[in-house]
């Protein structure tokens, strides 16, 4: 993020005064996105239609601040947002004139990937708003087959608009974009199925980055939640959405989701395969896996969690484990392995699965399925052996094009956490690490976002470039609304300590911004410049509701006149208010005192 | 925290299995303290007054887990507290017996005393439920003048009943306990004038407390609210809390909530001492300051924070700082030496004030008044110098006799906590630290208690005997009710995951006691073991509310047919159920494998 005053290597490049739309934009909504005192802004990219999105706060002192926007276009007042519409595709055009990929017919819809084995889609899908109506489209992919990914491009030397777009999102040249992608150790999930996001990327040299999970279970919940909760999560930070969907309506939930969202959208395609099955782990086969991967590449899925690394030979060393596997789709593998002692189908294929995604760019997100579930359990054999695996396979990879990240832990110790960044850079190349927390103790359910919150931002600031959050509800039931909210705030902050940690440039000018509006008693500022402005306001007006004390110089914490910040102030004015002048005068009075003899202690006067 | 079926040092020591009340001990309530599932007990220690207070929480395996317990007699079903008798004096024949203390008059009560200036305390406390009407006391002191703390006893090799106490609590020799405090590592609080607290110990070599703060102010609350407020978060493991009250009756409600504390009672004196000046800082005297501090002395404060490490010469240091001075009693400190341009009263008087706190036992809490307020002045000159100078006071302390303890920030980025600690450690030889926070970013007011959980976790680990908590209210408001059980709860976290990080013997069987249960889906051990039984069972039952969801074999998130656990338990079972057995089994073919060669990658068989 960047002050306005000081502008960024990002608007120098592009002679990019953000174009404001009119400071009140945006329609009434609780959300955060919507609250007065800023509006969303574009930085003007190279080409017209490159225009970053930017939030711009307002402060009372006629500055303003810029701030990273993952909301989509659903906080621009100019842009007339309908679910059933969909998003405008914004990469369409950048997509077609790369000439390297081609429409066709695709894969038909089946009964089966909603779930609904035996029962014609139309009735299965009664109990839906209705499959999704939006613009009709048709899958692409590469023309050729060879591999149309960022990281193909990256290595040829070609900047695309997508990484031209991400470097004035992350404030860098565009170069250090394509040298961190053609390296392996950024990616840029974009799957050509999926125009509508808003470009961005998940690399060290970066912000860190938030993972929202959303999703349907067998037990709970419907597509209209889904779709709420992913914007929900955006318009609160959520750099990127998981939908865990696996109860019915899978494909049509995903369709929803991917047609409005505006960040990349990722999957775990097993649990999908494993829904076609019945949830009978050992009728799996590499061809239900297969299709269920291309029914959700064509769909747009811009990276896909896949649990290669459970092999045969691993799944004994989680005999001896307080909480074997945890991971859902370990723990699906570890059992069809084990029904048919055969090693992974995964595994076995994954050149095979390389070949796919690369017509898609569809990003790898290689899971830790033997990560560990207890704090007994971090950093054992199990899960370092699986560890070496994912680091052939990221191999594997990039030698296919495909991009690729490695998924974290977990439940760690604070002790332990480093050993699992450090390993994980050094087998994997540097690949991008994507960590679950880790959770740093488990007594506290309920809290998990808390106790995990605190082990994210250390791992983060040791090199994670991407966190998945975790709510309150994590081992208790599936997150609503509030612990949607709760969860990403609280990964924004283990982020957001992480970028300050890491001497990200412009990172501490945010907290600067703040800290000078809380010295100067600007309330409002204070609250604009807020993670979650609402609640701020809130908790504030709950001591002192009236509008004046949102101008009064004190707090409710200390009283009119017993204000900490107030007496600092007064010391400056007593002493001719600028901090130079007091710095002047006071300095003669230390140096008397010095003179006096900073003795190890003055013996008492009397 | 040990298992019952592992017996600990203390226990051996004191022959102790607890001598339980009954299992559903306790009064109806809402708080943890009384949950159903455990109850309180005790370990006998080796005189029949000598029971130290344990959590028993009863496995419906038969199993049964021991934790520290801070809920003070309030949830023993076997005792009748009120409020407004106070609790029984548990130490007092520890006092008397040691011989070298006297009760004398005391100071009589003044109207300015509860901030009435020109007004009869009758008058004035009208507001009031009434003056404290418990039990008839007279202050007591050491009988001639010399420390009657308990760093003189342990100094003189004495292990006294409250060393011993607190051994068991922390499942250590005694003989350690005394070592600790001898060597000026540990501080007990307990001034001889509170003899109702259950002794604890704060020292790196023991588990992370937390402190919770509570108290009025000029704006807002009740002497009720307050003594609540502090039973309230004892209730959920406040190790001890400070009375930070600044408004009116003071005197008053600190007499209530000091006779009505298990736990050591902390407090700002020059917050008191500057309401009998009617907040003008510049009017503030040694002799005020040092009768308010006798007038705390003779109620039975525990331990005091004293900004003696503010000096004139460091103000200056200060006036180029975002944030200049957060500090309360910081900036009052800075504003008496400006209106003066003369050396701090209490850097001057301070072998005086080491001379009164001796005769009591008062317990030093050396503050950091120049503490930074803002990521942007973290670890700057201001805020080292006064370490610095607490070093010095740190080393008169001790030649006084006086307990001490080192207080410290505040708001720090993460790469710069380390330091702190550090340079904390080397400068005070080691004397317990005491942190608020500190907290890791300032962009998010109202989730205070999270940025600041992250640091107070690091910091902990690192070293920090004592952390004093951060409330969702922080920089926003007064925290009620829910904030002070949030701000704990999150405390508690990240002490006790400092706890596991250290190492801390015992701590880890917590973790692993939930752990087993969440993994054989013991829902019930889960939520009695849980660090707030209450939230985590609302939560579950937010998504499966059927009381046989409780014993369900599958949890909400995943559905009957997913669990991963579940998956797991059958991968056991259909291997012959052991850990051992699937062991050799799999050991087999996992051999198998590796014969077949754990190539590089495996190339695809067809």
């Amino acid at each position: 993020m960047t002050t306005a005053d000081a502008r960024t290597p990002a608007s120098k490049q592009n002679d990019g005064t953000p174009d404001g739309t009119t400071p009140d934009a945006g329609t009434p909504n609780d959300g955060a996105g919507k609250s007065i005192g800023w509006h969303k802004g574009y930085v003007q990219g190279s080409r017209p239609d490159l225009r970053v999105p930017v939030r711009q706060v307002h402060l009372t002192n006629g500055k303003h601040v810029t701030l990273y926007d993952t909301s989509g276009p659903y906080t621009d007042a100019s842009v007339d947002t309908d679910v059933r519409r969909g998003l405008a595709p914004l990469r369409e055009n950048w997509i077609i004139a790369r000439g390297d990929t081609e429409e066709y017919a695709g894969r038909p819809v089946r009964p089966e990937d909603d779930g609904l084995k035996h029962t014609s889609p139309r009735g299965g899908l009664r109990n839906l708003d209705a499959v999704f109506p939006g613009r009709p489209r048709q899958p692409r992919r590469s023309r050729d087959g060879r591999p149309v990914t960022q990281l193909a491009y990256a290595r040829r030397g070609e900047v695309t608009p997508e990484m031209e777009y991400v470097a004035i999102r992350e404030n860098v040249e565009a170069e250090v974009v394509r040298e961190e992608i053609a390296a392996g150790r950024a990616v840029l999930p974009a799957n050509v199925n999926h125009p509508e996001i808003e470009p961005m990327i998940i690399g060290k040299r970066f912000l860190v980055k938030v993972n929202a999970n959303i999703g349907n279970s067998a037990v709970t919940s419907s597509i209209e939640e889904e779709v709420d909760k992913m914007t929900w999560a955006t318009q609160w930070g959520a750099d990127t959405v998981m939908d865990l969907s696996t109860g019915r309506n899978i494909h049509t939930t995903r369709e929803w989701v991917l047609r409005n969202s505006p960040v990349p959208i990722g999957t775990v395609p097993l649990y999908q395969a494993l829904e076609k099955v019945d949830g009978r782990a050992e009728e799996l086969t590499w061809e239900i896996y297969k299709d269920t991967v291309i029914e959700q590449a064509e769909q747009g899925v811009d990276y896909m969690t896949v649990h290669a690394g459970v092999r045969l030979p691993y799944v004994p060393l989680t005999a001896r484990r307080k909480t074997g596997i945890v991971s859902r789709g370990g723990s699906i593998m570890a059992a069809w392995c084990l029904a048919h002692h055969k090693e992974s189908f995964l595994y076995e294929h994954f050149e095979e699965l390389c070949e796919i995604l690369a017509t898609y760019d569809v990003t790898y997100s290689l899971g830790d399925g033997l990560r560990p579930g207890s704090i007994a359990d971090a950093n054992d054999e199990a899960q370092f052996a699986e560890l070496r695996t994912l680091g052939e396979l990221n191999t594997v990879a990039k030698r296919f094009g495909v991009q690729t990240m490695i998924e974290g832990p977990g439940h760690v110790p604070m002790h332990k956490i480093k050993e699992n960044i450090d390993l994980q850079q050094e087998i994997c190349e540097e690949a991008p690490f994507y960590t679950l927390g880790p959770l740093t103790t488990d007594v506290a359910p309920a809290y998990d976002h808390i106790t995990s919150g605190i082990g994210a931002a250390m791992i983060a600031w040791w090199g994670t470039a991407m966190l998945c959050y975790v709510t309150p509800k994590e081992h208790l039931g599936l997150p609503n609304r509030d612990d949607v909210k709760t969860g990403v705030i609280t990964y924004k902050i283990a982020a957001h300590a992480a970028d300050l940690a890491k001497g990200h440039p412009g990172a501490q000018e945010w907290d600067d911004a703040l800290s000078d509006a809380r010295f100067e008693f600007r309330w409002e500022d204070q609250f604009n410049l807020a993670l979650d402005p609402d609640t701020a306001r809130e908790f504030h007006d709950e001591t002192l509701p009236a509008e004046p004390a949102k101008t009064a110089h004190f707090c409710s914490m200390c009283g009119p006149k017993f204000c900490s910040m107030k007496i600092s102030q007064d010391i400056r004015r007593q002493h001719g208010g600028s901090r130079e002048e007091i710095e002047e005068g006071m300095a003669e009075k230390s140096k008397e005192f010095a003179a006096a003899g900073n003795r190890v202690y003055l013996p008492i006067a009397d």
